[in-house]
C-alpha cells in the first residue's frame, strides 16, 4: 500500500491567478477537474514519458486521461517520434502537401474496410460539422438527427455550451434517446425525406453519467432505417476510434457507417483529424468546401502513419483492452473491500466509474482527488482513457491509490 | 537574366493521381495553381529553408506565397526551431496547459494595445467563428455584418463554397460593400437594435481581384457607426496579421477595434490561432465554450512566442516592407521594359499583382508559371506574402525571373 505523498498545486494555483488577467475563465475547453474540485488537482503540465506526465509543481501522474484521449501509445513513442523527426528535419507546413498526405489517406482506405476515401483537419469538430455537411449536399437535404446528450464538438449545432448560440444554429437538428431506434423511425416519419444524416457515437459516452453500449440489433435497426430512407449515417469515432478497433470502433459493433470521422487517438498527441467515407459519397465530399491554414502539414500525418502502424504491431488496442479490464476488475473489488460497489460502464479503455451509492458524485470526487494527489490522475466526472503504455505494474499501482483513497472516503463519508 | 531551367513536375503528377483515388479532388481547400493551370506547377512540397522550399520534383522555388502566409520568418528559423525543440524535449499535448499558453497571452496583451485577453486555437474559422460568437453573446442580437466577396474562413456562415450550406446558415449574415460607410449606416437602420457584430478584415483583400485599402475616415466611420449602436467591431487579421504591424494590421490603420483574430503568421508554420479582446468583452468571451483536442498543446504555443519575440528583434515588419518594395518597383519597371503596366495592389508585405491590359488573367497565368518554372513561386489568382527571410539577392534572382517570363508573354500574345 502506497503511502500519502505530499502533492501540493501552488505553483499551479499561481499560474492560473495570472493567467485570470490575460485569459477568459483562465483556462478554457476541456472540463479541468481543478476548476470543479479547486485544490486537488494540477492546473498545468510540464513533460510526459510513457504513461506518465509531471506538473508545474514536479507532481507525477500515471495518466488515465491520455491529455483527453490524444495520447494512446504513450508520450513520447520512440516510433512515433523518430517518423516526427524525419519529417521534422524536411518541413511541415508549405503552399502544397507531403507525400504523407497521399500515404495516409492510402493507409486509412487500407485499414478501414469501409472507407474508399479520407481528407485530413486538425480537430474533431472541423469533421463532425463538415460530414453533416456532405450529408446534406449528398441528400439536398437539410436535417441532421443526433442522439440526445452527445458531444460532436464545440461547434454551434453541437456545442453543450449556451453562450452565443442563437436558435436559428439549431433549427433543423432533432435528437432521440440512444437505443431508442423507435423513436429514430418516429422522426424519419414525421420529418419524411427531409432528414440528410443521422450523426452518432458508437456507443453512448455523456459527460456526469454512465456509458451505454448499443443493445442487440440497435445498430442493425439504424443502418435499416437509413439505408431505406436514403439518410448518410455518419459516425463520430473522434472518442472511441482505434480505443475498440483498429478498423473503426463500427467494426467492433458490427455495422456499416457512410463515414467516420476520427480525431483523438489519430497522431499520438499531434494535431490531425479525418473524416473517412464511401465511394458514393465522394462527389459530394469534392463539394463541400473544406481547408484551414495548416491543414497541408506533413509532420501530424507522418505521426499519423506511424501510430496507426504502431498500434497495429504492437497489438495496441488489446493490450489496452487487457489494461483496461485489470483496472476494471481491482477497482471493483478493492471498492468492495471497502463496501462500496462501483459501477464501470463504457469499454475497458475509455471506461466511466462511478459508486454505486450515490448519484451527486460527492464521494466520487473525493475518492478521484485522494487517488490524483497519491500519483495517479483520476477525472471525477469524464470517461478515462488506458494507452498502450500502461503495464500490470502501472495499474497495481493505480490500484493501491484508488485503495488508499476507499479508506479516505469511508472515513470521510462513514457509509 | 537567369536562364531557363528544366523545371518538371511528373512526380507531383504521380502523386496526385494516386491521391485522385483516395482523396476527394486529390488536394482541397487551398487554391493550388496546379489545378487552375495543370503542368505548370508542383502539387507537392519535400522541404523548406528560409524563404525557399524544394518539391517532390527536387524543383527549388524562392517562396512568395510563404503556406499561404504561416512562414513568417522563414522555414526552420533558428530561434523558433530552439524554442520548438526546448518545449518538445519536454512535451506537448496533455491534460492541461502549459505555462506556455499564459506567457503567450501575456505577450499578446502586451504587444497589441487594445488587448485585455486571449484566447488560442488552431485555425482561422475557429476564431472567426467564435469571434461572431462572442458578439452575439455580449449584445444578446443575432445579426452579424460583413464586407461582400471577404473570406473569413470554411465554416458555413462565410465559406466561399457552395456545397452543403442551407439558407439558415446565412438567416443573420448581412453584408455590404468595401469603403462605403453609408452602407453600413443604411444596414444598421435597416435592422436597428439587432446587429451583434461587423467582422471585417483590416484592408479588403479579395480572391481573384486587387486589393483596396481603407479610404480616408473609413475605418474611422465604422467605428463611430459601432460605437453608437452598441455593435461589436471584429476585425478578421488573419491574413495580414504581423505583416504590417505588430501590434496588430488596425494599428497600421489607426483604429481601435473591439475583438482581433489572428493566425496565419502567428507561430512561423506551427498550428496555433487566436483571438485578443477589450476587458468589456471578457465576461461574454468566458460563456462561449471554446474547446478542440489539441488546444492546449505546448510546442506552438512557444513558437508563436519565438517567433513575436524574433519579428520584434529584427524589426520583420519593417524588413519585409523593404523587400516588399523592392519586389513591387522592380516588377513594375521590368514590365515597363515589355510594355506592360502591372497593377500592384495591398500593403508591399501582401502584394496583389496583375497585368493592366486584362482582367481575365490569361497573361497572368502564362507569366506566373513562367516565373515559377524558372525558381520563384508566383501564384496567379490569390495574393502573395513576403517573410522576413527574404533578402535582396532573392527579389533581384525573382526579378530576373519575371523578365525572362514578360519576354514568354510577349512572345505570346504579341501585345
Amino acid at each position: 500500500m502506497s503511502e500519502t505523498k505530499t502533492y501540493s498545486f501552488n505553483k499551479s494555483l499561481e499560474l492560473f491567478r495570472r493567467a485570470g488577467k490575460v485569459i477568459p475563465q483562465g483556462i478554457y475547453g476541456h472540463m479541468t477537474p481543478a476548476l470543479v474540485v479547486p485544490g486537488s488537482y494540477p492546473y498545468y503540465a510540464v513533460r510526459g514519458q510513457g504513461c506518465r506526465y509531471w506538473d508545474v509543481d514536479g507532481n507525477e501522474f500515471i495518466d488515465y486521461m491520455c491529455g483527453y484521449g490524444p495520447m494512446v501509445l504513450g508520450y513520447g513513442h520512440p516510433k512515433v517520434e523518430e517518423a516526427v523527426a524525419a519529417q521534422k528535419a524536411k518541413g511541415n507546413c508549405f503552399n502544397h502537401p507531403s507525400e504523407r498526405m497521399v500515404e495516409l489517406a492510402e493507409l486509412l482506405v487500407d485499414t478501414i474496410p469501409m472507407a474508399d476515401w479520407a481528407v485530413f483537419a486538425k480537430n474533431g469538430s472541423d469533421m463532425t460539422t463538415w460530414a453533416t455537411q456532405v450529408a446534406r449536399e449528398y441528400t439536398q437535404r437539410k436535417k441532421i438527427v443526433m442522439v440526445k446528450g452527445t458531444y460532436h464538438g464545440a461547434h454551434a449545432w453541437c456545442t453543450p455550451g449556451h453562450g452565443g448560440i442563437i436558435d436559428e444554429d439549431r433549427i433543423h437538428i432533432h435528437s432521440f434517446t440512444w437505443n431508442r431506434a423507435d423513436q429514430l423511425e418516429d422522426l424519419v416519419n414525421q420529418y419524411k425525406g427531409q432528414i440528410a444524416g443521422v450523426i452518432m457515437t458508437p456507443y453512448h459516452h455523456p459527460t456526469f453519467g454512465d456509458s451505454v453500449l448499443p443493445a442487440p440489433g440497435f445498430w442493425n435497426k439504424v443502418q435499416q432505417i437509413c439505408n431505406r430512407e436514403g439518410i448518410v449515417l455518419i459516425i463520430d469515432d473522434v472518442r472511441a476510434g482505434w480505443r475498440l478497433d483498429i478498423r473503426g470502433s463500427h467494426e467492433y459493433f458490427g455495422f456499416t457507417p457512410d463515414l467516420v470521422t476520427f480525431c483523438k487517438a489519430m497522431g499520438n498527441t499531434y494535431p490531425i483529424s479525418a473524416t473517412v467515407g464511401k465511394k458514393e459519397l465522394m462527389n459530394a465530399a469534392s463539394k463541400v468546401f473544406l481547408t484551414g491554414s495548416y491543414w497541408n502539414s506533413a509532420v501530424p500525418m507522418a505521426a499519423a502513419i506511424a501510430t496507426i502502424k504502431a498500434l497495429k504491431e504492437e497489438a495496441g488496442v488489446q493490450k489496452m483492452m487487457e489494461m483496461g479490464k485489470l483496472l476494471c476488475d481491482g477497482l471493483i473489488e478493492r471498492g468492495k473491500a471497502y463496501g462500496y460497489e462501483i459501477i464501470a460502464s463504457g469499454p475497458y479503455t475509455i471506461p466511466f466509474y462511478r459508486f454505486g451509492i450515490e448519484d451527486d458524485f460527492y464521494r466520487q470526487q473525493v475518492w478521484c482527488s485522494e487517488v490524483t494527489k497519491r500519483g495517479s490522475f483520476f477525472h471525477p466526472h469524464h470517461n478515462w482513457f488506458i494507452s498502450a503504455a500502461h503495464d500490470k505494474k502501472d495499474i497495481a499501482m493505480t490500484l493501491d491509490h484508488a485503495e488508499a483513497a476507499f479508506k479516505v472516503v469511508k472515513a470521510q463519508f462513514g457509509d
